[in-house]
């Protein structure tokens, strides 16, 4: 069972290289009947896609994704939906080089002894540009999400290096985090934090981060326990986006140091429903979403490829020195934004369905 | 496809509810002539059973395991082990209150929505007590590990509360970390722990903290990108596990402060084969083992049940007050410490099997 | 992936050996509040336990089953059913003789070389006893198509050898099915096959034959083309039955031979419902039920063990020749009609499982 | 879980409709490392497209088909394999009149139902178009299968209607299998058959049949009891195959008219191997290969479109007349031949993989 295909009743298998001829994938258990047009598709393509910014790599790719199958006068049919985005901006020979090393913080070493063989060109199948494929299934989820279940997610840059939004995820204005090219909805911050992404490409060096998502609307009842909690599934979503290096939910990290008179959130009515006063749980409770946000955060190393003189092996084991060619970006946190809310729809799409398939009237 | 199995090659189904016959689970893909012993799987469930010391609960569970398949001879005859662990000492009657009411923290009310319905007594399969069958396929998980490949696997109990050890995972003596009640490998601050986990309770009161976790010897190439990363499917086992808010490997969230050209751990020859210097990776590059000590840590929140009065709402929705039953854990950590090691077990098992799958000569 | 576990949402994990400490299984995703008792399991097992009549095995085993979680006063809590039958008549020594040679028809070889070792006794894991755990796990699925969705699944044998039963499916009269103990509703003919059974015996030799199944009461729109076509998941089932060597739906190997003209079965409205004239495409059109009764047939070769003298080799390779021993039906078809019942509902309990996750208003 | 894909560590999904913009799938978990041309995909295609002879319909698709990822320098890279191939000859028009009917022994009605809504243009994924992709994937696992085990499979016409070879298996020419467009190894019945379905179209009839199907070289220890044999993959597989009605192994439907002596095939040691004498088990015991030749055959309806004035009821419930358009083959088996060795060798191929996990040294 190879690892390119992702959920279980709504699911996603997918393929291509940073290289190749186009990266893409098939979305199976998509509903029928959901209204869903190319555009829906490729506005969250147009998010994640390079070159959008100065903060962003230059390498220009339109991402234009076509739609293969499973769609009818505007309609879904219930069949697989496959999506393929072809490549163009192809500069090969930026990777000629790296072909004789390998990159530190990079996957060149491992997918070499994994598979006894590796697509130097963009990083192959290691590349972010996969994310796109997920971008574009998780556009689907979204859709489906908000037709069927009123359910909204929004995901923003919380910190880039030291500079940390502390707004409770809550109160946060969504209607900020596009107002920005850092996509941090504090906009004063937005500007520091521009600055330091400037700063850093300019030393040849990149800066990491922190990415918070919120899923508004999310009714109570979904996620699997014991194992296919809510919770892990999005921990498991979150681990599999490229560069990123933790997770956490509710009050996560920082909650360990509560004691549990403070962190329990007392179940109350409000506005006619149960809820909950405070949401150090985050909205999963036993692993099943609560009714309340569903709230996390992901952690996003530094960019591995930076401008700056590196030591590092080459295949023969030689001791050597490098600067990271190819054009990337010197901060992932803005693109990743879109990537974190496709996957977090993902998902919750497919625990929408695993909910229906307990057959509660 | 409930929740309830865990892996894909080396798979795990489980079954159980706290104060029903007993609880266990089904270990498939065990690959056969591993030879095998009860007291493998036992030793394991008593570094997890409740009673251990006056810092855990004071429910008494001998948790004996009867393995009802899948030995002969003291070897594994590669068909499903499955495992049996009965309940004993159920006080139902302690019970009785919690039926009314939607404890804070909980999942009382999240099981009752979705299922319609709920176990009251003990949470019923909402209970840690499902961990027992968990633990207990790690194990077996872990003897297969450590016969075939030569992987063994340590947590400890990195943080209660504040108190936090700093010490580097890769320079932990594990030797220590049985030598308190806490399992803390630092003797003195273990000490410290234990006092604030004893004066915590008198308190009426709860903690959290952190348990970190190293898997030495796992070799180069594990992990199933894009997907099925082996960071991927450690976060998921990891938010799996009751009360459980967060997951990071490496340099995790902390890692998010630092800039690529510190972070990018340069590779070295070292001991005649390939090494990085330092592991600010945790020993996964591209989702896949870099054949470095792979090093992660997981959020633990403060115990759900306290002696202290909370508000919450009846069934009914009445706003109420009340004190929790049962007994409980004030502090979690140091029976999770098994717990962990055992899920990181399981998915080191399945990805070594999915490793083979690869038909790599 | 090991292969003993079966369906997909409605999903049951196996274990067990003929002559371990007993047999069972877990059943995943039955839906919570579904009436349930021991006895709707215990009876499907009476059925299949042998010992029942004078033409089946003598070996007694009263095939108790216990009821290890997912029930709470009656009824399923949604979470996992786990099942225990013990073995009891067990004896070993029966088998010591055949320890040292392969015998013809059965898995004794292929065991050997797949596992590396083999259990001889009773077959280990080879050994239709396994069918217990499936029978039991079927009696739940069968409970839940009848309550939730009106579905009854009858099975009889329709022939025994050469002695066949003409009568098309739709018109057997399914009271008379346990009125003798082949278990075939045509009396008359069901005394020619005892008599055939009890000579066959005499004589030291086996029959197979074959089983047929209706279902009655399928919705239209169970089935997941195109590949988990209702059709195919019951091919599957039926071909994981010990002894099974063929399937056929609707017209089957026969409708070969007619022409499109006289095989195409025409709409109709009847009762105030689409229905089609005839049956010869057994319930399925495209892979998904059409809501006519769901037919098909299932062939058993005969059984692999008798008394008469064989040629085959010891493990070392060289000729010998043996007699069966141990206590075995000699011919299985009347025990196998529960079985093919259980497996025809674990199938359709998942695809009704399945059809819901569609979403479908 | 929706239906589309196939297979566990071998797997593809599958999409697209008869007149969307194409077909395709993508192939998950082919080794690395395996040399693979276009060729050898667009070899099998070849042989399953239509218009390959007068007996076939006269449709025209190139099929030609495009690999979009997992390919580097003639070498498999581990990745997934995605395969593209464009529908061109598409008249939609001539399936105007279908959008009003439900057409017997069609999906229309059927799909209806499930979906609430249907692709009229050439049964939409109802369409045995859909194996095109099959048989893309289908050259690859075969490819895998030769090159790392040796193992060749084939497959041939055995009966059109009445008319029936009867050499066995094991003795049929393959080299003659291409001789002729029927696909059957016998010249003069070949013939027979290529007249019989002339004659057949000419009356606007249809013809069924059964293909028969061989696969040599497959070691002893392929298939995963209890429920995953092989004999039991091999039958959802040819189930899941368009106008399929039925799959025996082995001595099948008839061999349960043999007594258990005639039956059981005897081991023996020849040519320094232990094999049967016989092969009444299809080559395999206990749903693991026995090393001998795996043996099947498949039931294939009659063409469910035929040009004879046929009764039936509109989208409203009124009987109606109607004759079927669209150009269809009045026979499918010569073509059914390439759809069944693709799908035997995708379930070999999973096989495969699934035993090295075993971890058997």
């Amino acid at each position: 069972m190879a690892g390119d295909s992702f959920g279980t009743l709504f699911r996603i298998s997918t393929f291509g290289e940073s290289h190749g001829p186009g990266v893409g994938c098939i979305v199976e258990g998509c509903p029928p009947g959901l209204k869903l047009c190319i555009d829906d598709i490729q506005q969250e393509l147009d998010r994640r896609r390079p070159g959008q910014s100065k903060i962003s790599t230059q390498r220009k790719e339109p991402d234009s994704v076509e739609v293969l199958s499973g769609l009818l006068n505007g309609v879904t049919t219930g069949t697989p939906i496959a999506l393929l985005i072809r490549n163009t901006d192809q500069r090969s020979h930026d990777y000629d080089e790296m072909s004789a090393l390998y990159r530190p913080g990079h996957a060149d070493y491992t997918y070499q002894q994994k598979y006894g063989l590796r697509d130097v060109a963009g990083g192959g199948r290691s590349s972010a540009r996969t994310t796109a494929a997920s971008v574009a299934a998780g556009a689907i989820a979204k859709k489906l999400l908000k037709e069927r279940f009123g359910v909204a997610i929004h995901a923003w840059v919380k910190s880039v290096g030291a500079l940390q939004m502390t707004t409770p995820a809550e109160q946060v204005d969504i209607s900020m985090i596009e107002s920005n090219p850092v996509r941090c909805p504090d906009a004063q911050l937005a500007e520091q934090m521009q600055s330091l992404i400037e700063q850093t490409r300019k030393d040849g060096d990149s800066l990491g981060g922190v990415v918070e998502c919120i899923a508004n609307g999310v009714p109570v009842g979904w996620g699997e326990p014991i194992f296919d909690r809510l919770e892990a599934d999005l921990a498991k979503a979150m681990l599999a986006i490229n560069a990123s290096k933790g997770f956490e939910i509710g009050s996560g990290f920082a909650g360990t140091e509560k004691r549990g008179s403070e962190h329990n959130d007392p179940f109350l009515i409000k506005d006619g429903k149960v809820q909950t006063e405070g949401n150090d749980h985050g909205g999963v409770l036993g692993g099943i979403s609560s009714g309340m946000p569903v709230v996390f955060r992901v952690a996003f190393k530094p960019t591995a490829t930076i401008a700056k003189l590196q030591r590092t092996i080459d295949v023969d084991g030689n001791a050597i020195e490098f600067r990271g060619r190819g054009r990337h970006d010197p901060c992932v946190l803005p693109r990743a934004v879109p990537i974190v809310e496709a996957m977090a729809a993902l998902v919750l799409a497919d625990h929408a369905l695993r909910a229906a398939a307990l057959l509660r009237d």
